[in-house]
């Protein structure tokens, strides 16, 4: 295999969370209110598996099969769209919203810390996005005048990420290579404990966004 | 709007197949009894949206609601996925194939009859299609020790073709411009029963591609 272990396992990561997203935003599209809805949550799900592709050709050309850099992290993925399964079609657009932007956040900073030519690929694969004003005006109006819903999607937001940072923090103590890779592109365990730091701030920028702030 | 109410059924009748597609193959994705499946059917299913944004675009440049113009053939298209919901995984990939291999040759009948523009749009959404390797090698190896299963899929298949021609006749009758314009572009009545007969014959070849003839 033509490639680390380390970057294996971050492809590995990036590709899962794709996958699960299609299949979760592919499911919350069937409960749109409007067609315009359900056709809009179809093609942020659809999104996901063009960035998909591009990681399985990546992987395959290096020798390496996608679905064996996937498999450690199914559980953890998993796990966090049980945890934070949407009772709303709301709760639906919010969940693709915020995490759209955590994926792209991780994407910007993960690119910081490689060499060509996986670089280019994460940085590919993260300016293929830009499906969400959707969400944020269906969200927007939503709330205008009702601030029990602002309440409930705001807290839901928190949750959200709250359930992220603990399956991620899980992700990166069990895998040696993936752990050596953050801590060298972070600097140290300091380094890692501010990225989590920056990707919580960029969360409230976010739901700030949403008018959830 | 300025755009013909034939054109605009017409694209209407795809767009409309495109979103129940993905709908129907990103939920059987769910069921794949491989990691790999899932991503092929998911894969298969992000294609149609591709296809989607094409119509929605072109239609949306000429004032036309892409939402208004798939209203009329929900009811056809959603009866005939409840007509043929797969009770297997391999009755879910003859499926997959069959419909866009369906979808490929209607438009490609299509084009024949339309002045630019549409017939660069009809022939642009044609020629990004080409996922279905995956479903055609799954279904040989499944087929080539089980006669039984063989037979069933075959059966499904000759299932699945008769129940849309019988939804394409109820949409042809129905809908005035878009009968004028097969009947204008097949030359008349019975060009229109010729079509039926091609599509038929093409899926026959289909069929008998997948081991199923």
């Amino acid at each position: 295999m033509d490639v680390d272990q380390g970057i294996v396992d971050l492809l590995g990561v990036l590709a899962y969370g794709e996958l699960s997203a299609f299949d979760r935003m592919s499911e919350d599209a069937r409960a749109a209110p409007t067609l315009a809805g359900r056709a809009a949550l179809s093609a942020m799900a659809a999104a996901e598996m063009g960035h998909y592709a591009r990681i399985e050709r990546f992987l395959a050309e290096r020798g390496a099969r996608i679905e064996d850099a996937m498999r450690p992290f199914i559980g953890h993925f998993d796990t966090w769209h049980a945890s934070t399964a949407p009772r709303s079609w709301l709760e639906s657009l919010v969940k693709a919203y915020v995490g759209d932007g955590l994926a792209a956040d991780l994407y910007r900073e993960i690119a910081d810390w490689l060499n060509e030519p996986e670089r280019t690929l994460v940085l590919d694969v993260l300016a293929d996005t830009g499906h969400s004003a959707f969400a944020e005006r269906e969200v927007q109006a939503a709330i205008e005048h009702d601030r029990t819903v602002r309440d409930r999607l705001a807290l839901w937001g928190r949750r959200l990420l709250g359930e992220a940072l603990t399956q991620a923090q899980y992700v990166v103590a069990e895998r040696d290579q993936l752990t050596e890779l953050i801590v060298t592109g972070t600097g140290d365990l300091a380094g890692i404990a501010a990225l989590f730091r920056r990707l919580q701030q960029q969360h409230g920028k976010r739901m700030a966004a949403l008018g959830l702030g």
